[in-house]
């Protein structure tokens, strides 16, 4: 078995098999395959595609690449809940309390952001003193005796992984729906939790700007899961709008402690983390319906322990749980100044993807890996799609570092809202749920 | 302008530009474009292809990404004959003084052989004092005064193709054929040559194995030909059984040696050279038309003045000429002994690529690079496809270093040669000619 006969087989379209993939795995790990003959391989995946049985054993084959966790010693069951990646997307910070506090244990590994993508780290990182750096054992304790932990990502989980990751960022190969597929599922699958549920964002502020590229994302790694022996559900779910109001990271926060007060939230962030929990729950066997897993949900935010679940995680990193207590201490920007609609009528778009490349240019997140966010800065914003609103009525309040900073983000930010002078219908929060 | 951006328009199958094929062989060529980007970038083209145009671009970038030879202050007009490589092919041995001494000057620089095909100058070292290795200075000089050079390419001609060839070695995107093609034509075109002949070898015995890839390769170098200037022509010609009956350093020598001198040589070696000569005439406008030109050719031959050309090449290159006049002086391989027909029939494959391989077994070619040969090796082939033989019939004579050699090669050529019992037409010289 060599490297080059491997890639000549993907490159004839021929479907590779374990041991295959084991061999170029390994050796590229280990650095006895070098980065030439990787790239070449990954574009041959991206040009000619891999089965899911291929798929399947790239994500094991990354998932074992390096150290694994067995979450049996702590808890019975453990979930897990992955986004895609999307624009005011804070859902980890209410659904992991929601489910906590409805009996779910929570092992959740999350990320730094990139691009318009927000990431959940990052947020948490708004709240001093909080520790996001778990090693291997303090997350496996705390989850033991907590049955709630969140950490970014300490351990080396799927080295192979972040090897490639890095390769396939300079060598044009990142769009590979298995390369995607199997980025994702081999560090869930090498952390370990039992229970996964996956929020594939579609639109202009995901990564799958389609329905059939999310829909064949979601079944792939569904799939995936399954071969793993992991149980895998994967929602379908609209990014074409921000999510909620709040883009950017102190913002989001304050909103995802308002969600957990019980304080009104934009619809469609109710909607999505409500239904999220709720098939958690299902999952993990709490309620024997759909239905009573959303009641449980919705009873767990009104009966206030959802919100002293996140006020329990937060303290038990060493954040200061009196900001999630008084939320108002939060720092401020220093120049906040609303943008108002300049005419009326229907919202016909307010593009996630814009409003997220503002954030970035605010300062909330990140052009490239090395870069440093200010928490501060962000986009509040006060309109859904298919909204009808008069002229005058308020469009995005902006966060900035300076008065600057301000008028360039109202003026992209104008042209992230577009008005329709004919009734148009709401966005749909969920497109279906692939299991 | 960036790489990254540059093998993503590849990938997704767009035509470069010819400033971004520029970039990239220039920073390729300096290494400011890592492997592993060209590497991906040469899968990508291997898997989405390139329209002439950018071949033509990629084919100009490379040729001018080091020296350049300018012939015109040396001869009016220099030609060049180019195989793709095959079995037995000793044509520039024979071809080459044809063309001399009917007045064309013949700047050629040839290459070593690699795998089952050999290379012009392995077969000329043969000869005891041959300097094959000339600087650009003494190849210059030798064309202006003599009109007939051959050397290795002791030049850096094209470096960003020796470069781009390794890695495609190694990375599975050998066979590109926009990538074959502008790797033949920028060392052409980067040595000056305003006439080339192109030799598109097509079977079993030949990198393209069928008439349609050669065919395409064949018309995309003669369009890079002209979109850069010169002339060039091709011929499609047979390679499923070896050419003429030598295969091996000085048995290939010995072959065009006795043809030169005018003793009997196979048909289709005799009829291949014959051809060969008569279209570089042409192209050279020696005489008015192929027949004219076929009947000088075989006029130089026949009068000797074509293996005094040959006598005058090796002597101004510090070979030993007693060797050429004397040929019977070059050493012999120990072990020479004829394998003959288990049965009778018509000869209806003598297989080019068995012959081939069986012939760098016993020493006569490398397998690797850093392979040494042994020039006495080597195997007669005494059948051509199409005709009746008798039980008992010579079929090969294999030159070997020891017995064991001589029985590992009679054994696999025991399979090279197949017969039928029913008539077998033989095998057409040429398949066409491309210009």
């Amino acid at each position: 078995m060599n490297a080059v006969d491997i890639i000549i087989k993907k490159r004839d379209g021929k479907a590779l098999s374990t041991e295959e993939i084991r061999f170029f795995i390994d050796g590229y790990t280990r650095d006895e395959i070098p980065d030439y003959q990787a790239a070449a391989w990954a574009m041959a995946v991206l040009c000619k595609g891999m089965t899911e049985k291929e798929t399947a054993d790239l994500t094991v084959a990354m998932a074992e690449s390096g150290e694994t966790l067995d979450l049996d010693g702590a808890v019975h069951v453990a979930v897990d809940k992955h986004s895609t990646g999307g624009v005011g997307d804070k859902t980890t910070l209410i659904v992991q309390p929601i489910v906590t506090a409805c009996g779910l244990a929570v092992a959740k590994m999350s990320g730094r952001g990139l691009g318009f993508s927000g990431g959940t780290i990052d947020k948490l990182e708004s709240i001093p003193g909080i520790k996001l750096d778990l090693t291997k054992e303090e997350f496996l304790q705390q989850l033991k005796d907590h049955k709630t932990v969140l950490s970014g990502q300490s351990v080396d989980l799927a080295p192979a992984d972040g090897k490639l990751y890095a390769l396939r960022d300079v060598t044009g190969t990142v769009p590979a729906m298995p390369l995607i597929a199997s980025s994702i599922m081999s560090k869930k699958i090498a952390a370990g939790t039992h229970l996964i549920l996956l929020d594939v964002k579609v639109g202009n502020g995901a990564f799958m700007e389609t329905l059939d590229q999310a829909r064949t994302l979601a079944e792939l790694m569904v799939s995936i899961g399954k071969q793993a022996g992991r149980t895998v559900k994967a929602e379908l779910s609209d990014m074409n709008q921000p999510l909620g109001s709040a883009v950017g990271n102190i913002l989001e926060v304050k909103e995802a402690i308002a969600f957990l007060k019980g304080e009104p939230v934009p619809h469609d962030l109710y909607d999505h983390c409500i239904e999220s929990s709720a098939q958690l729950l299902l999952m993990g066997k709490i309620q024997p319906t759909l239905d009573e897993c959303r009641a449980l949900a919705i009873s767990s935010v009104k009966d206030g322990s959802a919100f002293e679940s996140l006020r329990k995680l937060i303290g038990l990193q060493h954040g200061d749980t009196s900001y999630i207590d008084h939320p108002e201490k939060f720092l401020l920007a220093p120049v906040i100044r609303t943008i108002f609609s300049p005419a009326k009528g229907w919202v016909k778009e307010v593009n996630a993807r814009k409003v997220g490349e503002t954030s970035v240019l605010l300062g909330a997140g990140r052009e490239k890996k090395s870069d440093t966010i200010d928490h501060r800065v962000g986009i509040l914003v006060h309109q859904k799609v298919g909204e009808y609103i008069e002229k005058g009525a308020p469009l995005f309040t902006i966060h900035a570092n300076s008065e600057q900073d301000f008028e360039q983000a109202a003026a992209r930010l104008a042209e992230a809202c577009v008005l329709s002078q004919e009734k148009v219908k709401p966005l749909p929060q969920f497109y279906g749920i692939v299991e």
